[in-house]
C-alpha cells in the first residue's frame, strides 16, 4: 500500500465506477477539507454495509432488516409483483411513486456470454413465492407468499433484459397468471429526430387510441 | 440517521463535489458489490486522514511525515521556490515531472470577498524560509531554510490568483530574489476559434522568438 495517506485513499476511490485519478484525488481532497465528522461517518457507513445489508428472504431486496421494508408494508399490494434485474431498479420503480404492488430482485439477467443462466438469477426464489419449486412446501403456511395474480416484468429493454423477460414469461405460463412486460416507446421530453430506429419502431408498434 | 445502511452511505458520498444522488446511489451498489475487503480499506482510508495528515514544518505540503517527501529528498534543487495556491496545484506541478526545486503551499489565494487577506495564507511561513520574517532566527542554523534564488509564482491565473501573484512578488522583492510567473497562453491542443479572448491576448502578448 501506498504510504502517503491522501495517495492511498486516492487510489482506492479511484476503483469506483466513472471516477478516474484525478477526480479520485479531488474528493480524497474535498474529504480532508471536510470536518473529520466526514471522514468517520463514511468510514462507518462503508463498515456497516458488510455487517448489516443482506438479501431479504421474500423479494431478495438488499435490506438491514428482514423481510425488507416494501415485503413487511401491509398497504402494499400483493397481487401485483414487479420483477426486476437489479436493487438500483427497484429503486427506480419506487422513485415514479406509481408502483403499489411488491418486486422481486432477480440480480442479473440472462447472459450466456457471460456465464449468467437461470441458475445465476433468483429464479428459484420467485418460483417458490408463487407457489412452486422446491421450497414451496415449507412456506405454503404463509399468506404472503401467495396471491400474486399479475407478474410485471420490468428487466432492462436490452437483449439480456429482453431474454429474461421471455425466459421468465415461459416459466410462469404454466402457473395461469397474467403475465406483463412494461412498455417500449419514446422517453419523454424525446425528439423523434434524434431517436434510434429500434425504440421509433418500437414506439410505433406499441402505439395506443388516443381519447380525443 | 438514515436507518437503511446503502441509503446513508448513499448520502454520504452525495455530499462530495460532483456526485448527485444517483451517483452516489450507483457508487453506493458498486462498493456493496464489491469484495468486503474494499469498502474495509476505504473506510481505513478516511480514518487514517485525521491521524496520519498533518502540514510540512517547511512548505505546508500535506504529508504524512514531517517534513513532507520534497523537503526530505536530498536531489532537489533547494535555488528554485514554485509557490502554489493548493496541494493539488503542487501535485499537479510534480506531474509535468519538469520541475525539480521546491515548493511552498499556500493554503488559498487572496480574496478579500470571502474574507481571505494576507494573514490567511501561508506567507509568514513563506518569509521565514526566505530568512525574514519573525521565525528567521531560530531557523538560521538551517541549510534547508536558506539558498533560494528563484521564487516561481505559480498561482492560478484568476483574479485572485494573480492579486496573490503581484501581492508576493512585492513582498520578496526587498529580498532581491528573482521572482517568475508561469506563462499564459493558450493551452495545448486547444483552436484559436473557441479560445476566449483574454487568454488570446495573453498568448499574443506573452510571445516568443521562434528559433527557425
Amino acid at each position: 500500500m501506498n504510504e502517503d495517506p491522501i495517495a492511498r485513499l486516492a487510489l482506492l476511490l479511484a476503483r469506483l465506477p466513472g471516477v478516474g485519478e484525478k477526480t479520485a484525488q479531488r474528493l480524497a481532497f474535498h474529504v480532508l477539507k471536510s470536518p473529520p465528522e466526514y471522514a468517520r461517518e463514511l468510514a462507518a457507513a462503508l463498515l456497516a454495509l458488510e455487517h448489516d445489508v443482506r438479501l431479504c428472504s421474500r423479494c431478495c431486496n438488499l435490506t438491514a432488516q428482514d423481510p425488507c421494508n416494501v415485503c413487511r408494508d401491509p398497504q402494499r399490494d400483493g397481487r401485483l409483483l414487479c420483477v426486476v434485474e437489479s436493487v438500483p431498479d427497484l429503486l427506480a420503480v419506487e422513485r415514479t411513486r406509481e408502483f403499489r404492488g411488491r418486486y422481486h430482485v432477480l440480480h442479473g439477467a440472462l447472459s450466456p456470454l457471460e456465464g449468467i443462466g437461470p441458475d445465476q438469477l433468483k429464479l428459484k426464489e420467485l418460483l417458490a413465492r408463487l407457489g412452486t419449486g422446491p421450497q414451496a412446501a415449507s412456506d405454503a403456511g404463509d399468506a404472503e407468499h401467495t396471491g400474486v395474480q399479475e407478474i410485471i416484468i420490468a428487466t432492462d429493454p436490452t437483449v439480456e433484459g429482453e431474454a429474461t423477460a421471455l425466459y421468465i414469461a415461459r416459466l410462469v405460463k404454466p402457473l395461469g397468471l397474467r403475465v406483463t412486460r412494461i412498455a417500449q416507446g419514446m422517453p419523454m421530453g424525446g425528439t423523434l429526430e434524434f431517436t434510434d430506429q429500434v425504440t421509433l419502431a418500437r414506439a410505433l408498434a406499441g402505439r395506443r387510441e388516443l381519447q380525443g
